[in-house]
């Protein structure tokens, strides 16, 4: 079952956004979330910043709605989590479930998108 | 440009089929590519046999069109190769490739497909 994801410093309620747990995170749906470049972007943004970012930290050339359809690909995948805290949304990597799920799956991705980005400049 | 493959015991001509050549494969094609359970458990099988098989020798649970559609999408990702020998349509890795542009992520995709089938048991 989704669960509704609180925390410190989250509104409570229908502010809150549903993630899947960790056992229920499934390998294609993580590697679909990761088929896309504004996506493998945030997650590599993220995976940097070893923290929380909100979404307008984290610059993109695509439409607002587009950039939240990206955000929720990556949510309900299990690859993000999102959370409001006051008026922003912070994302931030769900490494934890990630590696215990998939040991080494996201470095291993992360790594060959920084060796294609290094090859192409960005083609 | 795609490249018609040919090779020794392939029929040249109009039954060869277009690939990717090596600089032009992406790493979203090929998450896309990966990102289905079907089509890893081709990639699962043609890693663990290291060399060619037919369509046939992969059973899958799904209709023939879409089992085609399935090889398509690896095949034009550049995830594998795939050619006639005579009336049979052969398929491999492009490990060299993939290798070359990814190291170590096809293995790593292939490691979390095998956790998540011992963890689910084909659920």
């Amino acid at each position: 079952m989704p669960t509704d994801t609180t925390s410190p410093g989250a509104v409570p309620g229908s502010r809150a956004l549903a993630h899947p747990d960790r056992e229920e995170i499934r390998l294609a749906d993580v590697l679909h979330a990761l088929a896309d470049p504004m996506r493998l972007r945030i997650v590599c943004r993220l995976a940097a910043a070893d923290g929380e970012l909100s979404c307008a930290d984290i610059e993109l050339p695509v439409s607002k709605s587009t950039c939240t359809h990206h955000y929720r690909v990556l949510r309900e995948s299990g690859v993000i989590q999102q959370l409001y805290r006051g008026t922003a949304k912070m994302n931030g990597l769900r490494s934890a479930d990630l590696e215990a799920l998939f040991p080494g799956l996201i470095d291993g991705v992360l790594r060959a998108a920084d060796r294609q980005e290094r090859r192409l400049g960005g083609r």
